[in-house]
């Protein structure tokens, strides 16, 4: 006599069907595809070596062995916080002392951040404005929570200060600004534009932030996942460094992209009032995060490690952006319509493809690129939920794990495949 | 003109004061304090070698390496899936393929299924039945999320199945069925008593949850956490292996008590229907679990370290267990009304006090057992929100991290501390 499961109001916010599963399927029906989907990133520049080094140290001490091997606290490893605080003041050039490692939480990668921030700030209905477009992975948690993504436009120097303003007065008017919660911004080398907010933009949008706080207060979430994925140019002050008293700005990173996924160590610097509810949400989940990844992060931070890494990577990818650069002006230059904006960083290059096309699972470019030996993101899955009409002819590369020649070939496929639905 | 914050309903759900900050506090001020409150795992016996030459033998091969530093799926690493079904496949003495590695997801640890579990199942106000008393910190988990959990009483035998009875029928003369959405069991040397559910216990439980599934399915979520820690006796089958189709028993499982918990692997074997709900819970929160830890712990198995390790944990533990109940016999035995249980594996041992004796902070015996240089679990958190009334007088001692003098020691010392309240 046994009945069907009633599966929870968050199990079916979350259900549908999903950015990964399509990928997955068609991934599965062709085993030969140049996957220019995954954002993962590369493979051969993992850092092997780096990181026995960095055990053979801590093992070299059974002292130090035995505390990566024993819980930690639900905070974090007291080195690591205070080192990522070094950092973190070092790049935004700020005083010594303005950050202070008491703020700082350490998550298996930021994903979990911004997952814990949303739980404690977002009950049900509650908001949370994003650029449209913005991490997918992020709306679908959201999603999952049942909190409402709002989408606000982007350019080509990030969200735009006008379209925010917007949102907030229509949702003011709409008598629904206390359910804004957030702004959520990935600063450095968007996903999936690749774009970076512009400098002259930070202050303001904290600004925006602060004074719109009047019906509750509106946080700024700045996701800096790609930051230190920087191939030219100067880095940029964080969001972070405009709120001197870190009451606005809700800053996650983490050391996924820029050092090791399979580690997986991230963290927040968070507002003083949040630490406490985010720690309580984090004891309820886990406890705290895996310590031997922490020691090893800490360690591997100590010995200068990590910065010789970044070298390594950051002459990877800057060949990997000028080979895909490259195959963009061969292939896809002379199709009309089609724009491409080379990033300065990140793994993410955004395509515009003529209107009319539909880069969807619905539409025939997605088979036909596939059939052609080559994955893509559909743009349309980075939309937030609601907001601006969301563009169908749009598409997201990821260089992550491709070969230059890999690259080449994926972008020869695809404006193939373009010019197979257009022509 | 920036306005407070107001925190979502699960960050209040989850406030009021923790048994966590109320032992950090006493532990503060009383430095130099005993601890037999903290489930944490002895330090000495931690794997330091054996962890190095599983790393080793990792790294021989990069490509296994730079599989560990690369992002996995968000179910787990195959390898390590296999090898848990083989091992539980084995310690149940089920017929070969009775379990399959596509119900079992990676967690890191066993809290964060637990976790996931009650997201997919439960929504706020829905009802999971657990042991009066039970694991603490599930009980935080369930109050976070706004799931009641209802007490039902335990004997030395574990969970009474007359009285697990009559709370269903209470509910269901209230209407109340369709909440109850799972019975909590931790099914061997349970925290905090020590206990472990009777094998004649176990099929009945698993036809009770099945006949009670009239208003909706309920499940048996049962934990493992301590099932290797075993020190006298035979290993007992899991409540899984009488439920042959999979449908009703919800396993969790660990290596963070039996191995490390700084590497921090758990599992859960989930009925078919709920691998796709934990996995999209899964997939907002973190993506999968850390590759490194499950690619080490994967090959720990493979090497047999994990076994010889077992047998080495056991060894140190079995003493503990000797050293306790030595000096409880000869401290605790005097005193009138004061009983304790010999645990046969786990961590725990579960104290009963004369009746009338608070041992909750806001009694006479917490504060002063800290003056006399020793800390202790009382019992009085480890009950669930609803249910049958909640003793004041139990005590929950962990002999995981003192050596078996400070056991000694820390047991005089409570000892003298229930002298002077009691007489």
């Amino acid at each position: 006599m046994s009945h069907p499961t009633d599966f929870s109001r968050r199990a079916r916010w979350s259900g549908g069907e999903s950015l990964v599963s399509v990928l997955m399927a068609k991934a599965l029906t062709h085993p030969e595809l140049t996957s220019l989907a995954a954002g993962f990133v590369e493979n051969q520049t993992l850092p092997v070596d780096a990181t026995a080094r960095a055990f053979e140290a801590v093992w070299s001490v059974p002292e130090r062995a035995r505390e990566a091997l024993q819980y930690g606290t639900t905070i974090g490893y007291p080195p690591l916080r205070q080192a990522i605080v070094d950092r973190l003041v070092s790049c935004d050039g700020l005083p010594p002392g303005a950050l202070s490692a008491d703020h700082v939480v350490i998550t298996p990668g930021s994903n979990q951040l911004l997952y814990l921030v949303a739980c404690v700030l977002c009950d049900p209905g509650d908001v949370v404005l994003c650029g449209a477009p913005s991490y997918f992975v992020y709306l679908a948690t959201l999603r999952g929570l049942g909190i409402r993504s709002i989408g606000v436009a982007v350019d080509q120097r990030g969200m735009v200060p006008e379209a925010l303003e917007e949102q907030l007065e229509r949702l003011e008017r709409q008598g629904q600004l206390g359910r804004v919660k957030a702004i959520y911004v990935t600063s450095y080398f968007d996903n999936p534009t690749g774009l970076t907010l512009a400098a002259e933009r930070r202050g303001a949008m904290v600004e925006t932030a602060r004074r719109w706080s009047k019906a509750g207060r509106i946080y700024i979430i700045e996701d800096t996942a790609y930051r230190e994925l920087r191939y030219w140019g100067d880095d940029v002050p964080s969001l972070r460094s405009f709120d001197p008293s870190g009451e606005t700005v809700i800053q996650a990173g983490t050391f996924s992209k820029s050092y090791s996924p399979g580690i997986r160590v991230g963290w927040g610097v968070l507002p003083p009032e949040l630490v406490e509810p985010v720690l309580t949400a984090k004891g309820n989940l886990d406890f705290g995060s895996p310590q031997l990844n922490q020691v090893l992060m800490s360690t591997v931070l100590e010995l200068g490690l990590f910065d010789r890494h970044l070298e390594v990577l950051r002459q990877g990818y800057r060949a990997k952006v000028e080979a895909t650069m490259e195959a963009a002006e061969r292939f896809l230059g002379p199709l009309s319509g089609v724009q491409c904006q080379r990033p300065n960083g990140g793994l993410y290059v955004w395509l515009r493809l003529p209107e009319g096309v539909d880069t969807g699972p619905a539409g025939r470019l997605f088979d036909l690129a596939a059939e052609r030996g080559v994955l893509y993101v559909p743009g349309q899955f980075c939309y937030p939920a609601e907001g601006p009409p969301v563009p169908r002819n749009r598409i997201r590369l990821s260089f992550g794990t491709a070969s230059c020649e890999e690259i080449g070939r994926g972008i020869e496929a695809l404006a193939g495949a373009i010019r197979q639905v257009t022509g």
